[in-house]
């Protein structure tokens, strides 16, 4: 039936998909090709020294390689300056210090934060946690019938209050993209800064933050087929020059007394502590990896994912699909009448694995009425295999829901 | 030399260490066994999968292995349940939520912070941080001439307005062992709490925070040979249960709208985010590792380490020893005449590792009248060979500085 669709693609990369197993979690977290695995195990088990502290020769080339991997990452994004990118544990901690650095130091009571319907709960909950300290409101902006971001809606929202839109560049749910250039330049006109969550997006669409014009890009290192515990930051070198520290430790400061202490310049100052190294060499890793196959093959082939995905689950007259046609390497739906916790236990059993839940996003479940869907996301490894695999479990979910 | 000192230990383990490199920086960070390389190979290889949120078996296959870690740390330090036990990036982060967290629930303004001459930059920064913040105040015990905390002078520190005393376990620089359960019993008896960062002890003590009392603990992965980017905080559960997030985010909450979130329970409650899934696997394996050994043999093999490096350091005239005789695996020095750094250059010609600087700890530097010490730190791999070749590297180093 994907006669268009590649049986084979870059699956062979990757050894913990060596069965038949249809993985259609990515959007969870990808799973790891070979190479990154070989860069971790190389970085452990031959070149292992700490960064930056070191006076031997060892730790002078692992801080080589991992501030290399700060200049790559700044390519990756199109940012300028490797010193614009900042190493976090994830999207979800960049997003914290954006709201607690840039919160504590920009924002005052009454001023208002734009967010969207959307959003993931990580875009949510330190916004909220900030509104409690600081007396802000949050105002959501709505979503068009299909899903995605209602981008004329969110314009008319940002008021002069308004002093931040953050924004999910590609949901988690939907997989609808956000127009992020028009957003920004909205935001900017008002005076307000953006931040984009880019989670979903940095492993499935080119990302160039000087394009975007935004403020603020986050992501994770582990949905990008690298591994866990590493996320970056990327702002304008203006707004981390002014941003003050979260967190307070070794490899931030200037000098240390008792009485007083001076911080680092950026992005070191937003590093406290020993770094996630070998995080940082991996996340190295899965950025050569995914170049060396580049962004636009892999767009095209989660594109072609998509349609086949929506094709096959649109020939079940019981299945509800959500989101936009052209979504970004992400589909759910729900099987009337099934709850999406039994759709995907059934599919387990069928060798396919989505997952069912609100995907931390409860808000937008309340808003498609349901408690939950179930969602396939697709990665560099689907096939059309992986697809027809899908839609035999969900013949089977409907046979046995009677 | 060394009669006594093994010249195999458990070096052939250690992948990283395959020439007869003198690796003696392991209070930086412990190079790491092949049993954790392999466990981190097969948690990306053979195993990977999302924790806490698949419907499918890999995900509930791995959220049981990640949770069976939780559990294998609590055993490991003796705390009572797998829920007190709270994963971080790392000890810095670690306490810089304790600072946040208890500090903003349990601090006004005029409370005291006890600290000692001898803490880490993560153990006073963060504090300088609240200071700021809340208008506390900040108080330094010292230390006894021979670089122990002077636990006497300690005690009589500790005054009705003192709320937090917060104490290395194992100093970084000079190895001294704080008195923890004294400690303890005289912050309890004037309603302070204690705060207790093992870092440097949990690879080379056994520590069970039972019989210390302390009401919080915290260490790093990476210096317990584990790997990057995770740590650990241990807290009384009816302080966590107490204590406010830090970051928000997906995992922590149990319902989110836009209006009001409600928190999970303790330890999610401070786990925003997807954890660093196979940091916590890859933890597990290094803790199998230190007890397949044991931590008094381990204990044993490090005194006997020091003891050997501080007699042949002594033989030296020039050379200068800091800390007490029965340092725990940590020996810092200086060399009349000749900088740190120039010292750690020399040596690494040498193929001896070690570090030189101020150790993030520029306090107890400019106590000790020096910017910066060498400092030799010793694993479970380390052997008499490693340290004869420390003493015919001072001795070259004494050669070309004449």
């Amino acid at each position: 039936m994907n006669a268009h669709l590649p049986h084979a693609s870059h699956r062979a990369d990757f050894p913990a998909l060596a069965n038949d197993w249809a993985y259609l979690d990515t959007a969870a977290t990808a799973q790891k090709p070979q190479a990154v695995i070989d860069a971790i195990t190389r970085a452990y088990g031959v070149d292992y020294a700490t960064v930056h502290r070191g006076v031997y020769e060892r730790s002078a080339t692992m801080t080589q390689s991992f501030e290399a991997v700060r200049a790559k990452v700044a390519d990756f994004i199109g940012a300028a300056s490797a010193n614009e990118i900042v190493f976090t544990r994830g999207a979800t901690e960049s997003i914290n210090m954006v709201a607690q650095a840039f919160g504590g130091m920009q924002l005052k009571r009454g001023d208002h934060i734009l967010l969207t319907a959307l959003e993931h709960h990580s875009n949510i909950v330190p916004w909220q946690m900030l509104r409690g300290a600081l007396g802000l409101g949050i105002d959501v902006a709505p979503l068009t019938p299909d899903g995605k971001i209602d981008t004329d809606a969110l314009i008319a929202m940002i008021g002069p209050r308004t002093k931040l839109v953050s924004v999910a560049h590609v949901s988690n749910v939907l997989g609808s993209v956000a127009d992020v250039r028009r957003i920004a330049d909205a935001a900017h006109a008002a005076g307000a800064k953006l931040l984009v969550d880019g989670c979903q997006a940095v492993p499935r669409l080119k990302v160039d933050v000087a394009a975007l014009d935004c403020d603020f890009y986050v992501f994770s290192g582990h949905k990008l087929y690298g591994p866990t515990g590493i996320g970056v930051l990327w702002a304008r070198p203006e707004l981390l020059m002014r941003m003050p520290p979260t967190q307070g430790g070794g490899a931030m400061i200037e000098t240390v007394t008792f009485e007083a202490t001076t911080y680092a310049k950026p992005p070191q100052r937003f590093e406290a502590g020993t770094p996630h190294i070998v995080g940082v060499i991996g996340l190295g890793a899965a950025i050569d990896y995914v170049n060396s196959i580049g962004l636009d093959t892999i767009a095209a082939h989660e594109a072609r994912l998509v349609k086949a995905a929506r094709t096959a689950l649109a020939g079940f007259e019981r299945v509800q699909l959500y989101g936009p046609e052209d979504s970004a390497g992400i589909v759910s739906f729900n099987v009337a009448g099934v709850h999406p916790h039994d759709v995907g236990t059934i599919l387990d059993e069928t060798g396919v694995a989505v997952r069912a839940g609100h995907h931390c996003a409860q808000p937008l479940m309340a808003l498609l009425g349901v408690p939950a869907t179930a969602r396939a996301s697709f990665g560099i490894y689907n096939n059309a295999s992986d697809i027809e695999r899908l839609a035999i479990g969900i013949a089977r979910v409907i046979k046995i829901f009677g």
